[in-house]
């Protein structure tokens, strides 16, 4: 499982108080817990007004790279400002996100093309978000002739099936798990993330939603997930049910996770 | 989801102390919260000495019977006490189990023919435990001619696909998922129950094992569980699988499981 580390986020009350009040030693400490938590990328969104976004991403990335070389995933809703925003990053990381909404991917493949870093890509488009897995799968189509006249290669790219609430839904969640199941039949060697709270919008005890909604979305085929790694009830699920997906030999990643203390108390 | 209380088990320590010591009050508090948490089945295993076995289910049949009317799910190693043991019930409930082992299904389907009575099938046989999910079908096929040729409707028949443990598996429970597809393909009225302990064996914090593995099969079809339905945690996340899969409208169940206090706090 291929874990984003959510934390660092300007949406989040917490740490958009940090952010206005430069204090770097609460982001500081974001990095530092969830590269403990065993993070394989730290995103990382202002959630600024636009004309500070630049200048708080370069502080909050250099943060991150003085504690860390974890790669950034690097969160904004405005395209424009990756092609200058990577060149913060001493490494490749992600780009989060793309979609065909407007000319996102235009901006953005030409800048990834010939590099390291990878793309989170949006099942969406300008008509919003597609109502069921077909459009979907119309507009992941899109994306991928998009792709490969960049020659970006499937295994870059992290398709994010775009998740609405469930409490409004009338089939659950059945449009996500068949698109993913879908694109990992097309692209064998690419990638699917989702974030895991949208799915409990409006709903009580939300935990047990996004925990379910992660697993199952595991069992239809996602291989990675923008979540708290330092939730150590989601963080264990995760690793059992990679094990329970035949996806770790003799459960050694679940065992070592557990004996390195990302859940549970070793005895 | 059908949920199967487990707790009155004689193979539970508490439980077993329980039914040495005559302690009636404990046995009614077990069949008490599991109803609260809205078991549709109390399981009722004595686990002791063939010659008492009759003589202690009756006592605690009597017991869980004088607290409730939800059905008593009847467990045994042994086929030949369901005769007798049934008459002990107000209501027809399940016997759990048989299998192909033996001469199980000849002793026990010819008594429950034209009754209410539930069963699970654990897909084994005299060989022991199938090695793959293709030979589990190979004794489920066994197993539903013998319940054709008794007139057992497949919608009474609960498979228990025989779950071993994880840390010991080569491509985690693949086996069992494709099981339980194959099973509810073949059968779509037919239900698919387990255990969510077994899996977990030899691995530490067994919950999360447990918990994934109960949400993973879900996804695969299984509409029911031997669980402990006063745990909270495995509770709320099976409500909300529920949802996730669609069979919950407007999420209704889940919302009511959460006002009913069953998980969560109540604002």
């Amino acid at each position: 499982m291929i874990i984003i580390g959510e934390k660092i986020n300007g949406s989040i009350p917490r740490t958009a108080t940090a952010i206005a009040e430069k204090n770097e030693k609460y982001i500081r400490s974001l990095a530092k817990k969830q590269v403990a938590a065993k993070a394989d990328f730290l995103d990382v969104c202002a959630s600024v007004s636009p004309e500070k976004e630049l200048e708080t991403l370069k502080w909050l990335i250099d943060l991150v790279q003085s504690e860390t070389d974890v790669p950034i995933s690097l969160d904004s809703p405005n395209a424009d400002i990756f092609k200058e925003a990577i060149t913060y990053c001493k490494k490749p990381g992600i780009i989060n996100s793309v979609s065909m909404e407007g000319d996102k991917i235009d901006q953005v493949f030409p800048v990834i093309a010939n590099t390291g870093w990878k793309v989170v890509a949006l099942l969406c488009d300008n008509s919003g978000i597609p109502q069921n897995a077909e459009q979907r799968i119309t507009v992941f189509k899109e994306i991928m002739k998009k792709a490969e006249s960049y020659k970006i290669d499937p295994s870059r790219i992290f398709v994010d099936p775009v998740v609405e609430m469930l409490c409004t839904s009338e089939d659950g969640i059945a449009k996500i798990t068949e698109t993913i199941k879908t694109v990992k039949e097309l692209y064998p060697t690419i990638h699917v993330t989702s974030g895991a709270s949208n799915i409990s919008f409006n709903l009580p005890v939300r935990k047990f939603i996004n925990r379910s909604f992660i697993i199952l979305c595991m069992g239809a085929g996602m291989d990675s997930a923008i979540i708290d790694p330092t939730n150590e009830d989601m963080l264990g699920l995760i690793y059992a049910a990679e094990a329970l997906l035949g996806r770790d030999e003799m459960c050694m990643d679940y065992i070592n996770a557990f004996r390195d203390g990302l859940f549970g108390k070793p005895s």
